[in-house]
C-alpha cells in the first residue's frame, strides 16, 4: 500500500492552503530548489561544458523519460523530454500523417485542448495537401473512426470536464480502420493509471507541470510505441534527434525510436527540477493513486452536492469515467472561484463558467477535501463571492 | 568605458581554469544558483498557480526578451524568449517561406549549423511544395541570391571558424530581390555589436546558452522586425501565441508581432536562471565589448603563430571578419584539445581537425591570454598531447 502521509510530506504547501489546482500547476516538491541549487553549483559551475559528459547531461532526456514511462504504463527507452508540450503534440501528429501519406483527416474532439486544435490547424495549413482537422463531440468520436482517418488525436483526460476517453477501446477501433493514434496525457499522467502498451498507442505526449509537479513550464515528454520505432520520423529534424550529433555531418540521418524525437539542446536546468520532482513517486503503485483519486473526487462531489447551493457537476458522475478532477458549473464560477482563492482553497475556473477542483492523491488528503467543502459552503450561503473584488477579471485566471 | 574587471567578478570560475569555450557554454554568473532557488520557493512554492499572475511568469518572456533586444540592437517588444533554437530556426523559416509563396529557394551555406539545415531540410519536406534548400560556399551567398530565393537563412558567425557575414549587405542584397531574411545569432548575440535594425534584418534567432551565459540549454529567442510584425505568422500556433490564450476559443486568432511567436507554456525556471544572467550585462557597451574581443583574439592569435607549432589559423585573419573566437586546425586537434583540458585551458574541438577558443570579454582577460598560450606551446613543445587518455574519443566534445 502507499502511505500517503510519506507523500504528502514530500511536498512543500503553503500554511493556510488548500491546493486542488494540481491539475494546473503541481505544488513545490521539498528540497527541488536546492538541488536545483547544487546543480547549478556543482554540475554547471565546477564542470562547465565537461557537464554535458561528466554529469550525463546528455543522457538526462532518456534517463528521466524513463521515470515518466513507469507512470504511464510504457516499456523503458520508449520516452523522451523536452520541448513543449504544443511542440510534442505537432510532432507526433506530423509522424503519424507521415506515415499516412494516402489519408487527409485528423480527427479530434471538442473536449481536447483549444491548444492541441490550434497546433493541428497550423500543421494541415503547413502541408499544403489539404488536410481536414475535423473536431466531432467528444461521444462521437468512435463512431467518427473510419477509413478516411490518418490520425485520431485524443487528450485522455478532458481538462474542463475531467471526462476520460477509452483510450484501449478508441486505438483498437482506429487501428482496425488502418488509423494510427496520438494521445495528449496531459491530465492522465500522474493523475490516473495510464496503460499506453496494454491501450496500443502509438504516439502519447504529456506535460510534466501538472500532476507530476515539474514546475511551471517544465519540459514534454514524448512516447512512440515500440512497434511504431522502427518507422516514425521526426519532421522537426534537429540535430540532436541526429543518429551521430557530434559527427555535424552535412545529412541529417535519424536516430531509431524515441531518441530521433529529441530536437534541440536539452533543457538541463529544468530537467534537473523535473527528476528532483519525480523523486516523489518512488513508491507510489498508480493503482493505489486511482483508489485514493476516487474516494477523494467521491467525498468531495457528495459534500457539494449536500450543499444545494446551485452548484452543478460538469464532470461525469462515474468515478470510473473521470480523472482526478471535478468541474462544476454556475452562473458566478469566476467570482466563486475568487473567493475560495481568497480563504485559501485554490481551485481554477475555466471559461466560460467552470471552476475546477483537482485532487492529487500524492498531496491532497480526506482532511483537506472536508475543510474544502465546508469553506465553499460557506461561501456560498453568506454570498461572500459577491463582491466587487472577486468579479474584476485577472490576466491569467 | 566597461569595467571588465569588474564584469569577470560577475561569473564564478573554478580555480585554475582558463575557459576559452564561453561559445559553447557560458559559465554560471555569481548568484544564480540563488536566484534560481529563491524563484523556486519564494513564487512556485508560496504562490502556487497565482505565480502567472503575481510573479509576472506570463509576461517573462517579452521582459527577457527585451533584455536581450538591447544587446542585439533590436527595438523593445520585438524580441520574445522559449523553445530552442532548432525550433525557432524553423518557426522563422516557415515564417518566411509562408510569406513568399510563389518561390521554393531556401539558400543557406555550409557555415551553417547542421542543425539549422536538418530543420529546412525537414520543413522543405513537409512542406510537399518542392522547395529546394541550396547550400553555397559562405563566400559565394552574396552572388547566388537571386529572384528564385524565397528566404536566405545564414547564421551570422561561423560556429568552426568564427567568420562574420556581412548582414546589412546580405540583407540588402535579399530585399533587393525581393526575398526575406533569416539570421541565426547563435555566435554573434553577445560576442559582437549585432544591429538588427540597423541591418534590416526580417527575422532572427539566437540561443542565450553561449555569451549569454543563461545555462545548459536555456531558452533561445527569436526577433520579429517591426516592419514584418503585421505580416509575419506562426505557423506552430500555440496557445500562448494566441491573442486571447485564457479564452480558450476553437480559432485560432495570433497575438500581433513577436507577441504570436510564442508557441506552448514559458519554461519559468530556466527564464529565471538566464534572466539572473543577463544582469551580467548591465553597463556594457557593446562597443566596448567587440575592441575588448578583438585585443584578445588578436593577442591569442599572435601568440599561437609566434610558438612555430604548426597550428594552421582556421579564422579570418582579419579581426574585422571574425567574431569572437579564433579557430586553429591540427592533424591532432582532438588530441591536443583534451590535453589542454588536463591542463585547465579550456577550449573545444569540432570534427573535423578544428580547436575552437572562444573569448568571452566579460570574464576572459588579457592575463587569461598570455597564460593560455604558455601552456599550449608548452604542451606542443613536449609532444604532451601524445598519449593515448588524449585519444580516446569521448560522447560529447
Amino acid at each position: 500500500m502507499t502511505d500517503f502521509d510519506a507523500t504528502r510530506a514530500r511536498f512543500s504547501l503553503p500554511d493556510g492552503v488548500i491546493y486542488l489546482d494540481g491539475n494546473s500547476l503541481g505544488p513545490l516538491p521539498v528540497g527541488a530548489a536546492e538541488r536545483v541549487a547544487r546543480m547549478m553549483t556543482d554540475e554547471w559551475g565546477a564542470l562547465l561544458i565537461r557537464g554535458w559528459n561528466d554529469a550525463g547531461w546528455m543522457q538526462a532526456p532518456a534517463r528521466i523519460g524513463d521515470r515518466i514511462a513507469r507512470l504511464i504504463g510504457a516499456a523503458p527507452g520508449t520516452v523522451t523530454v523536452g520541448d513543449t508540450l504544443s511542440i510534442r503534440v505537432w510532432q507526433a501528429l506530423a509522424s503519424a500523417l507521415d506515415l499516412m501519406p494516402e489519408r487527409r483527416v485528423i480527427l479530434s474532439d471538442s473536449g481536447n485542448f483549444p491548444s492541441d486544435l490550434y497546433m493541428a490547424d497550423g500543421l494541415a495549413q503547413l502541408k499544403s495537401l489539404g488536410h481536414e482537422l475535423r473536431v466531432v463531440a467528444p461521444e462521437d468520436v468512435a463512431d467518427a473512426i473510419d477509413d478516411t482517418v490518418a490520425a485520431v488525436m485524443l487528450t485522455e483526460v478532458d481538462y474542463r470536464t475531467g471526462r476520460i476517453h477509452d483510450m484501449a477501446g478508441l486505438t483498437a477501433r482506429a487501428h482496425a480502420v488502418g488509423a494510427l493514434t496520438v494521445w495528449d496525457l496531459a491530465h492522465s499522467a500522474g493523475a490516473i493509471a495510464v496503460d499506453l502498451a496494454g491501450a496500443g498507442a502509438d504516439f502519447a505526449v504529456g506535460c510534466t507541470y501538472k500532476y507530476l509537479n515539474g514546475g511551471p513550464g517544465s519540459p514534454a515528454f514524448i512516447y512512440v510505441a515500440p512497434h511504431m520505432a522502427a518507422r516514425a520520423r521526426n519532421p522537426l529534424q534537429g540535430w540532436l534527434g541526429h543518429a551521430s550529433p557530434f559527427e555535424f555531418a552535412r545529412d541529417y540521418t535519424p536516430a531509431p525510436g524515441v531518441a530521433g524525437m529529441r530536437i534541440g539542446t536539452p533543457p538541463v536546468i529544468a530537467l534537473a527540477a523535473l527528476d528532483a520532482a519525480l523523486d516523489a513517486w518512488e513508491g507510489v503503485e498508480m493503482a493505489n493513486l486511482r483508489a485514493r483519486s476516487i474516494a477523494l473526487s467521491e467525498a468531495f462531489i457528495a459534500g457539494i452536492e449536500a450543499l444545494g447551493a446551485g452548484l452543478i457537476l460538469a464532470s461525469p458522475r462515474d468515478p470510473l469515467a473521470r480523472g482526478s478532477q471535478v468541474s462544476f458549473r454556475h452562473e458566478h464560477s469566476y467570482a466563486i472561484c475568487r473567493a475560495l482563492i481568497a480563504r485559501g482553497v485554490i481551485g481554477d475556473f475555466r471559461a466560460p463558467d467552470v471552476i475546477r477542483f483537482g485532487f492529487a492523491p500524492l498531496y491532497v488528503s480526506p482532511g483537506d477535501v472536508a475543510h474544502a467543502v465546508d469553506i465553499l459552503g460557506d461561501i456560498m450561503a453568506t454570498r461572500a463571492w459577491d463582491r466587487p473584488e472577486f468579479h474584476a477579471r485577472t490576466a491569467v485566471t
